[in-house]
């Protein structure tokens, strides 16, 4: 028996969502069969809503509301300081710690050869030119600890090493002690990322 | 820092689905943030149109394309047996196992009074008006072998009860020997389930 054409359709958008296999996207789809049809059309507008009620700031690349964005249009943040971070919900988690008042640069993504992406497919070109044309005093690399994450940062180390030699006085620093290698930064504890912060290291 | 408000709503609605917590919401809300725009229209699309495109089939309340179903406008199927379950996943898994030959009744719930669902919310009385209208022999109560299940299946038989005083040769079996109590018809293998259908008995 095969099921209905817009109940295979629903499903099959589930699926392509990560970690959504097809059992689960079937019982979703089932499970919306079920709920009053004003509720699936605030979901479907949400949905066509999401990038174009968003925009990615010109500094930092953050998805946000505004450009710049609240971090960076905010006037106590120090500017000097740079912090590198994967994605934009690595950024909330590092926000939601309170310890950091610099600002950030959102790469969306890592550098990883296995699925295609290259170091020009994320934001690091954008990162180079704000730390050449600013005065910028440190980076923070923050990318996960993992074998991507890693391999991110010491391109961005080398990349930006040639603008160290002109200005003596930028650091770059990697997020440090406390993260546990092979975890994903976004699911780290406040207390962890605290002390990641404070235990930053010369990189 | 807070979400842009277009980032919320969408993690709201993701929420709002079984089995998805705020965590998992905004993975999923920032994973579409990545892909194209119209696969994001194709996904709401698809949500517009779920309950637009299906009908429940007038006779066995299955969800379809046409009314009657597939199953009830099959004439090589022996209408005088109703399988009687809770979801339309389960008809489909029992579909699978490609033992049953009869006709279906699907109920769409259980009765829950945790949940406020009596059995007026679930297609009972209808299964009920389908008995007393039509030449059935047998009903198979095959709704999942937990509490609710259970009471559901003894609700309907008391239900059916009278009916069977008219109609002697009315057989009420109880799907049986193979399905592991506590477990969800749903994910129970074909052979559980071949077996399941070859060993009902008298309820």
């Amino acid at each position: 028996m095969r099921l209905p054409k817009a109940v295979r359709n629903l499903s099959e958008s589930f699926e392509k969502l990560p970690g959504i296999g097809p059992k689960t996207a079937q019982r979703l789809t089932f499970y919306l069969l079920h709920v009053p049809q004003e509720q699936l059309e605030d979901f479907a507008s949400s949905l066509e809503n999401l990038k174009k009620s968003t925009v990615l700031c010109s500094i930092c690349k953050n998805v946000g509301e505004s450009d710049p964005c609240l971090v960076c249009s905010d006037s106590t943040r120090d500017k000097s300081k740079v912090m590198v971070v994967e994605q934009p919900l690595d950024l909330l988690a590092l926000e939601r710690s309170g310890k950091y008042r610099g600002v950030y640069h959102v790469l969306h993504g890592v550098i990883n050869p296995l699925e295609n992406i290259g170091p020009d497919e994320i934001f690091i070109k954008q990162l180079v030119d704000r730390v050449s044309d600013r005065d910028i005093s440190e980076i923070i690399l923050a990318t996960n600890p993992t074998m991507e994450g890693e391999a991110t940062a010491m391109y961005i180390k080398r990349q930006i090493g040639e603008l160290k030699i002109k200005n003596s006085k930028l650091k770059i620093t990697r997020l440090g002690v406390g993260v546990p290698t092979g975890a994903d930064l976004e699911y780290a504890d406040d207390v962890t990322l605290k002390y990641a912060i404070e235990g930053r290291r010369e990189f």
